[in-house]
């Protein structure tokens, strides 16, 4: 039994709200159950100098939490002085995950930056943080379609993400907080809209698992990913 | 003329939405105007060391900013590795204003740390976050009440701020970010329930301004901040 | 009675001697009662990137403690590998209290950074580098007239500062340190010669202050920086 | 055709030779081809803070590269202040690793620190320093078994890792720097030696991949751990 | 022929004024030349974790220089965020030639911190912040003498400090900035005041230098470090 | 009697392997008994601004040491974000030191760097490094000459180093960590081929040393030097 009473290959609620920043590009707030992200997508039309002159454009994400996100507050990144390893380990994974359904060539020589910012942590932060992304780029790329700054069709498919793991013993579907802190092993996907992966992280903390547990927890994910992309073809769309 | 269409005298609409936050002890969602600020007070029945033993609890505030809070996205400061002397000035501004209001010995041994994070600012983030962190802190004061952490009445008083400055000749409260970035004299005001003054900060950008001048901006902070009571007090009382 | 047994009203000694660099394009040695402040004012004729090819020049200040400038040792800011919130704090101040009277039209395309060090603190120190830090801007100014370097005036009036507060209920004008510790209410005032307001800064320690008080406050800097501008005058006409 | 001539399914050539530092309680030189790693395992016999009074160890790994590892030379990360993102995505996957073959209780109130410094790299630096740290960390157990520091036996089984990608369309195993630049699928496999799962990072640079071509790259990597743990058997054994 | 005119084996005029900081336990102002340091000792009655417990007491030093006390302004290493590793290389030198004249068992667990601070720059400022360093030390013992916290005699002899150097072909004694900057040969000499050595650094800018040739550089040394050291005895005793 | 049973005039046994870095222009590997020291030396054809367009090369040196290189592990200086004292004083003295033998305008507008990084400290990491650095830049500079991107000669001799010191008493040659932690007197010296000094550093740790000691010392580290030299030559032709 979950502690949410999910079935196991049950989603929690899923939401995105557009629009709700009114100066960046792209953004929405995205919700996996209790864990809500603020996504914000920038474009610059202008380029690091180490990506000038090529004719691509880029697309980078920056993650972060506020402190009281968590149930007893943690330290400011900005006060300590440094991105933990964790913060960095998943801001490269949201920057991969975008990359990869964009065509850099039609993008242009232009950046879009997406800041995931995390209000509210109920496990599953970087997951909807993707999940999220894609959204707040899909919009900023409309906007910027829309002044004639790309080349062609910029987005080559969606993306979004989902964690699945070993919960005493039963695989399930996306760990809530609960869940996360006592799984023994725990699997982050990330794939495209036609059901490819983009990032597989799998993590055994105690016990190593087998391939066959493997493949269950793709079969979870890839439900998991189906309905994520519904959603965000739905609200995309719209 | 204001670009808003206000009257000299005109606050923006301000808006507290109280318990935003799962986790935090109290918390608030505030909006003057387009500003808008999330702010989580946290309880800690730990002190920092250099404040044991004396019977007396502490109050202390962190303020941050997310990267398109802004019109063009500003550099997070994780990334930077620092704190900007403005982002310490205000926190440091928000930790004076409130420990103002509190009665440290009733606090006990304990902390409150309230954390102010601008989601979107349109200028007065730092007067909005005063203004909201002490319904946050007073929601966290009315939690410790509840689980018998405190002796006697915490809270002295309200506190609440408010910026007035002069924008083409005329005196008006409330800038907005317009306003702001035009102003030649630009004064803070964070003030008691009761209408004594807790900080004053005027600038002059440009144009020493005299005493006289001085007042005027007085009287309109003073109207200013008799209403952000009546706010404050219609919320945390409901 | 004053520890120092002055009068409310009466300011400490102040001196400020010219001429104690000999490389500094301007500088002085300020006193206020026992606190020392060496000030350095440096001419450079290029700019930092952000301000270049609008015709303005620029003003910068930068604020230092030695380490035993103190009672009890302080660490060294180049060690702890920052500058604090406080120091920051006050080298803004500075910048900006500076920069109001100054025409940065008629200063060119030219920068001038003055350094604030304090040798000895005794209360004061940021009122006394101000007050310094306008006549060490003068003989810079001078400097650069000799040498063709401006454009007309370049100082449109002359700068200076004072603190004042209310120590043990009676409202005293130029605190030193004993009377800095104890007293509930604090204010910084930075006027010109002309007696008109650069910034106001008060700050309530415990018990917020009233209109009343704020407006007797005033009336003891202004004849504290009357006296610090005749003194300004006297030392800068020599 | 493989730039080394190699065939899909084939090992660089693999060394690690024991006992290359006098100092420290187990080591050994790992070397995957040209990519050459030295690994050291330190025995402290305490513990750091937040672990204490559990009656459990901990082993944790520091990762690093020598300035001139690579092509060309790369800035030293002891200059710049701090490790970047990806040398601290590495150390936490060596530190996973080994953690999730090691019986903390066993261990005692112990620590091991595994480092892991490259001095020549040629792709695989990672998955060399995983093979190589479980020899060096066998050989630190095996110093403390001498001296009667463990509780039981402190390795549940062995742990080895390989990466595997898509080079020009077909699945290879043990990826070499030219093929690693080139590959557009990519994906680390860390295994015990009984051959389950503790970590899968696989990534899809530009084309995401399908399940069937994770499973040709799972089993390439079963056929490569397989090898590596033959190899550490030999080597720990003798 | 020097550019000030002096003789080879003449010291500019060196003064050293005591007592200059109202605060700390010992200090002075030196100056060699134009070159001028402020000089602290600061008496702690406690140590830093690593020494406590052995009965025996340490003097440690730091360096600094204002931004302006170089011809042209030197960016300010708090603001840099770090020391210099000429600033280290000069305060590990300052304190282990002070170390060496000090009995760590009759100081007791206390410490002695040194603070050197350049005023003004004019070549020589590591020697002479070490000579004036001897005297501030000594005025800080007779502090704690005072009050009975050493044990006994703490000072074995004196130290003191001078630059010798091969200037346009002669060796000369107490280099200038003028001279420091062309010699092509530069030695460091700290001694005590019954004529040994304490730390010997030479460098040969460009043109190795022969035995002989320091053998000249020593001579010139000793006489210059007996001047200093008359005027230390004459200042200490008064 | 030495740890080690050597002669007071025996250097330990030292070697010095070529050609360690499949990359590095130049590489060896030095050996001073225990103490090893892997050392590459990176050309570029670029200089720092500062250096460029005066038609000279410049060489610079970085040091490192791997944090079991120690008895006991020593922290990484990447994580702790800034390196030592020691370090940058060692990575200055080891530039310096290459400097004094080159022809930077027969380098022309190019720039090495050497990186010399402990593999294992037994002593006389900083001598060892100098003697290995110079026969790495030989090798780098070969490397240029053959792509005749030099003007002329650059190395106007060889560079060796060696440390020496007062052990319980007697002086010795070439100093290793036993009797280094011992001696109260150490200093280093630089010397060219040719039997010049280039840098002379001697300490006392707390024995003041006489003339005669250093002398003493001196003509030990001649002796030394000689063999050094010898060894580079044999192998640099080789």
């Amino acid at each position: 039994m979950r502690p949410s009473g999910r079935q196991p290959d049950e989603m929690r609620s899923v939401t995105i709200e557009r629009n709700v920043s009114m100066k960046a590009e792209g953004s929405c707030m995205v919700s996996f159950g209790n864990t809500r992200v603020l996504v914000t997508a920038s474009v610059e039309t202008s380029l690091p100098p180490w990506r000038r002159g090529q004719g691509l454009g880029w697309v980078t994400a920056e993650y972060g939490m506020l402190p009281r996100a968590t149930g007893t507050r943690t330290r400011r990144e900005a006060t300590s002085g440094k991105q933990s390893g964790r913060t960095q380990e998943i801001q490269r994974l949201i920057g991969r995950s975008l990359r990869a359904v964009v065509d850099m060539g039609a993008l242009g020589e232009n950046q879009i930056t997406v800041d995931c910012d995390v209000l509210e942590a109920d496990g599953g932060t970087r997951t909807a943080s993707i999940t999220g992304a894609y959204v707040a780029l899909a919009d900023a790329v409309a906007w910027m379609n829309e002044r004639k700054l790309t080349k062609g069709q910029v987005l080559r498919d969606s993306v979004a993400a989902v964690s699945c793991g070993i919960y005493r013993g039963t695989p399930v579907l996306d760990l809530d907080y609960l869940e996360d802190v006592e799984a023994h092993t725990d699997a982050n996907f990330v794939m495209t809209g036609d059901g490819r992966f983009v990032e597989i992280q799998g993590t055994a903390e105690q016990n190593p698992f087998s391939r066959k547990e493997l493949e269950t927890l793709m079969q979870l994910a890839e439900k998991g990913i189906a309905e994520l992309t519904e959603k965000q073809k739905a609200v995309v769309s719209s």
